[in-house]
């Protein structure tokens, strides 16, 4: 991986944009070219960087007599304006390992708590623009505590769903979501 | 699908950003219970949208004497900071449709024409703050045309791996892109 005939060299960066989500900045780059050269930096190449905090996503299974179930939230989606059926998750709060990130988010849209949780990889959700993180769990023997823990105005509706359904419906509606993708690619090397 | 308990409506929008790659706008909606009450858009809830051009991912299969290869793309990417090895693709130019834009894109950063290419399925990069979609492709009987065709200041460099190896790394270094998992997930199930 050291290929410093690809690798672009940051000379600054400057935020250009803030919301409640995130953060935008300009960042100021040397090509690899004028890196090696080392050539002055006096016309940068700016890019678009965006900053927020590391997600986490979980693939809760439950056995039943027919089968694995996945554990899945309905919810609407603001980007795409639809529904969208995905596996639980969300974002890091102060202090939260990834870990702890995912049996909470579990829990608070779900209800349920695993009695085992267990790291399937990570990723960057778009290294091209955004600095962040998402780490994706396998949640297995959970317990149903019978109650969600949902901010004020958080809709969600959970349903069970056979693990096959949820494999074979990837990239159609309502399983529109990308990292969910993401995740049943980790979940089958895992060897599940 | 018809679940208006949990449908948000959108009243209003309002540009908050631009940039060369993407817009961001305020969306302003009513909850799942103000739309099915009824009630006034006197207090909006906002949420943050980024709107961009549509992104295809092509996965180019070569059949060799020791079994299926990938042809693979490195790159240096500004969100992450790092090099990332990932599978052709890129955002849509003017007019394209998706198969189009695969190839073009596979085409540009590597060199190979495709002679049978396939919608493999589609997501949301993210539903929850991007209002695009990526297109998922496989690429097959390929020719090498030993010609890229790269903008000035594009650095990639590309590298035939076993599919083996590149299905095996996703979620560690240097497979550190989210949709080349989303990728995977979609190759799997096609039966290949």
């Amino acid at each position: 991986m050291n290929k410093p005939h690809l690798a672009w060299t940051e000379t600054g960066r400057k935020k250009a944009y803030e919301c409640k989500i995130f953060s935008i900045s300009d960042s100021y780059c040397k090509s690899p070219k004028q890196s090696l050269e080392n050539q002055p930096d006096e016309k940068p190449h700016t890019f678009t960087v965006i900053d927020t905090k590391d997600w986490a996503i979980v693939i809760p299974v439950i056995e039943t007599p027919k089968g694995k179930q996945f554990l899945m939230v309905w919810q609407w989606r603001h980007g795409s304006q639809c529904l969208s059926l995905e596996f639980p998750g969300g974002v890091f709060e102060p202090g939260e390992n990834p870990e702890e990130a995912a049996a909470r988010e579990l829990y608070e849209e779900t209800g349920y708590k695993p009695n085992k949780i267990k790291k399937l990889g990570a990723f960057s959700p778009n290294p091209a623009m955004m600095s962040n993180t998402v780490h994706f769990f396998l949640a297995e023997d959970l317990i149903d505590t019978g109650k969600q823990k949902l901010d004020e105005d958080e809709y969600v509706e959970i349903e069970l769903i056979d693990a096959d359904e949820v494999i074979k419906g990837m990239g159609k509606p309502p399983y529109i979501h990308s990292l969910m993708g993401t995740a049943l690619s980790l979940y089958s090397q895992s060897g599940q």
